[in-house]
């Protein structure tokens, strides 16, 4: 059943890198949430602390990685509202 | 430091409101990614899932929540696209 845990891992992990992706290409944020992009960038940056506290590197990764395609994402609403 | 789990797990929670109430209201989703809420709402389920296998309360309140925002916006961009 921890294979359960990896698929949802990197469901949820990559599933940031196609609107990052689209977001850069078309340069239109019109319909993305700002107010999602603040709270879930700042979210995701403590699960990657909480997981370098507590030690877990699936944690760790996983946040790293929906990190920087959520920072993207939300650099180009910043940029492009 | 369990703190910290706590406010990682309310912000990217809480996150998807926003976007889900943006959503509904403007019935706009020509710039949120279809590839994204179909591997993220996939995602969140999974989780839930694992969460209920593991019993872990937290894991299953906070992708349960999650779940319907996700399933709410991909909804309206599959409606709407």
């Amino acid at each position: 059943m921890q294979f359960l845990g990896y698929i949802a891992a990197v469901c949820t992990t990559i599933s940031f890198l196609p609107q990052a992706i689209k977001t850069v290409k078309e340069k239109d944020t019109s319909s993305i949430s700002l107010g999602m992009y603040s709270f879930f960038t700042f979210g995701v940056f403590c699960w990657a602390i909480y997981g370098i506290y507590i030690g877990d590197i699936s944690i760790i990764l996983a946040n790293v990685i929906t990190f920087i395609f959520a920072a993207i994402i939300l650099a180009m609403k910043l940029k492009y509202k």
